[in-house]
């Protein structure tokens, strides 16, 4: 797809000024939230917006988990309803949701993430098909992530599943979300894998863009990411969410993320990052 | 298993005293409300509690679907938590949640339901795998419904493609969740489906208790779905939401209620109920 959208746009528009592809997740943890920040819904407020005054001028998108504020109770969500405010509108912001349910439900699920919560993107289970998608997709100027391969150990059970046709049930899920792309222009997968694996999902599509989340954590790392798996635009977004949100920082947060950043994208960081 | 577990334990109470298994859908839609309600939350909760008030000493359990309650807005969330309040602790909830990550964030997702909204059960999608899902079950005394095969058209596309060993994707998630029922104690799998389906899920395990969204929209009717589809202890859950919510009542909501369920469970009904 070649047509504008305004996700698409906007990630180009920083990718091709930040020369990286760093989302940085936004999951507040109380028991990580460094210790001159109260553990209340006060002080992780605090706390997260001086993660994005630290970190607006280099990151390509954010990516708040909405579980980590649900944890935290219904203020959680009024929490980030206010997160997401205080991100400028230049900066795209994934809503991490992992939904999906029949038509008519998936349409409510659509409406509170991107109507109330104002997500420039989700991400969405497949396990019910495409009609269970399909009333996030019509939000024709959102994107939508579907979870293709996951780096959990469970990944095994399903999606590696060996299918009559001789794929595995990942692979088969990434072709329909190929396809289906093609039909809407908004859509994209969750690829978080070995480089072995994310050169195989890259091979069924060059274009799609893919979000992986993290880096480190199967052995692989940045660069050898970023090189296998940006899209033909050169359009990738790695999420990193712990490995650059809680920093032992010796001086200020904003300069420890960016020595964390930097040892990031310019040097192999297999294991260490989460 | 037949150790006991306080909602198996509850629902059998309920089927052998109420001698049904239907379990009533909570979807509140603003558009569906009756017009003597108000469109807004007010009236919404107004309806929801008479609701509750006409059917507690008849239905097995409720199943408030969360995306419905979402789509309010925060405020539908708050409404939520009242409504579970409102139901008496004999009667189990399940909160149709449709949830599933990754392990920590799963847990975040659990705790949410459980603790947050008191949750007695929910529902899971399969996708990701055992260590997805295992937050949920070690929820001890709560019970947890894994998608296992859905009703709507997109369950050709994933759930009933054929493997490599010859059987369909959704036989070996329900396979599955036969063998962590037997290790945990506390999970049923959501089977929508035609009866030829429910048969062929039930061969699968005897025992395994199954949550069946609806009767009639695959040309099922109650009776044949309660014969088959029940299990070794004659348990079973039927959800009906629209067709028990919604009634064109000429009196009062509770008779149009108690019409329309007795209909429902003693009666042919293929095609009218959701």
């Amino acid at each position: 797809m070649n047509h504008s959208h305004p996700f698409i746009d906007r990630i180009t528009d920083r990718i091709s000024t930040h020369n990286h592809y760093i989302c940085l997740g936004l999951d507040p943890d109380p028991a990580k939230v460094p210790s001159h920040f109260t553990k209340d819904i006060h002080g992780i407020r605090s706390f997260l917006f001086e993660v994005i005054e630290a970190t607006k001028d280099h990151v390509i998108c954010y990516k708040p988990n909405i579980s980590f504020f649900e944890a935290l109770g219904i203020e959680g969500l009024h929490l980030l309803i206010d997160v997401r405010q205080q991100i400028p509108p230049t900066i795209p912001v994934i809503i991490d949701a992992k939904r999906g349910d029949i038509g008519n439900t998936s349409a409510m699920q659509a409406s509170f993430l991107f109507d109330t919560l104002r997500a420039d993107a989700t991400t969405l289970h497949p396990y019910m098909g495409y009609d269970s998608l399909a009333p996030f997709f019509n939000y024709t100027d959102r994107f939508h992530f579907v979870l293709g391969l996951t780096s959990n150990p469970g990944a095994e059970l399903f999606e590696k599943q060996p299918m009559a046709n001789g794929q595995m049930m990942y692979h088969h899920v990434i072709s329909h979300c190929s396809k289906w792309h093609q039909h809407h222009g908004n859509i994209g997968v969750v690829v978080g894998a070995t480089n072995t694996e994310i050169e195989h999902v890259r091979a069924i599509d060059p274009q799609l863009l893919f979000l992986v989340p993290g880096v480190g954590a199967q052995g692989g790392n940045y660069q050898d990411i970023a090189k296998i798996g940006k899209n033909l635009d050169d359009l990738l977004l790695i999420n990193v969410s712990r490995s650059l949100l809680y920093l032992d920082n010796k001086t200020t947060y904003r300069h420890a993320f960016l020595d964390s950043l930097s040892n990031i994208i310019s040097t192999n960081l297999a294991g260490t990052a989460d």
